[in-house]
């Protein structure tokens, strides 16, 4: 459900809140995969938060859901090709933060560096990543 | 204030939810700087959150207030240098609604073309164009 038609709008729709763009980060960069990995956020989210967050990223296809196969009474989560295309959107929240917070956060610094010196690259590169976990 | 010391989690410290995005959007892309201005948004933003979203802004340094010159009771709204540099965050979230809801969204497609063109070209011509209208 879109509550406009702007496509700005349409992100947050589909992100929900704050926790939503943080588990896909933890997918993306930290390579989380299983629920009681993804619970261990350092942000410290709760779990029916984060469940009501997982079956939300799903309902819109940023993330999907298969049975672990070490444990198939388990499920693994990953992200579509929708949600990788999302990485854009956290690498220049990093930039901000790395440009405007470098003294109070823990800034990735070989990760900015890559991404002033080639954006796209980097992007690509990350992508890649992500896929040779699945 | 930071839950964490995450450069992502930074930003939506800072942002605090969707509406805060979206006061960012109205006064960078629809060149709204004033409170009536702002409270018009498709969404419809309820005047005790506008209230809200522009003063934690404020505290962020991402937008500034100043009196209104044309009447100095009134106040307008202005992105600061750091408000400016969520731009590129803004047209990646633009990009991803593009490539994947582009049948039931309104695209601005003359932005999205320059976007894939030349993305840094474009960030400036908004830059230049935000900063025109202080």
């Amino acid at each position: 459900m879109n509550r406009s038609d702007c496509p700005i709008s349409n992100v947050l729709d589909h992100l929900g809140d704050r926790w939503s763009l943080l588990v896909i980060r933890d997918i993306a960069f930290f390579g989380k995969r299983a629920y009681n990995e993804l619970l261990q956020s350092s942000e410290g989210i709760a779990t029916n938060i984060l469940s009501s967050r997982l079956k939300s990223l799903e309902a819109s296809s940023i993330i999907k859901r298969q049975p672990d196969p070490s444990d198939r009474r388990r499920h693994i989560y990953s992200l579509t090709e929708s949600g990788k295309d999302l990485l854009p959107v956290l690498i220049e929240m990093i930039l901000w933060s790395a440009k405007h917070y470098s003294d109070t956060l823990d800034i990735p610094t070989e990760l900015v560096q890559k991404a002033n010196e080639d954006r796209d690259a980097l992007i690509n590169q990350l992508m890649d990543q992500i896929s040779a976990r699945e």
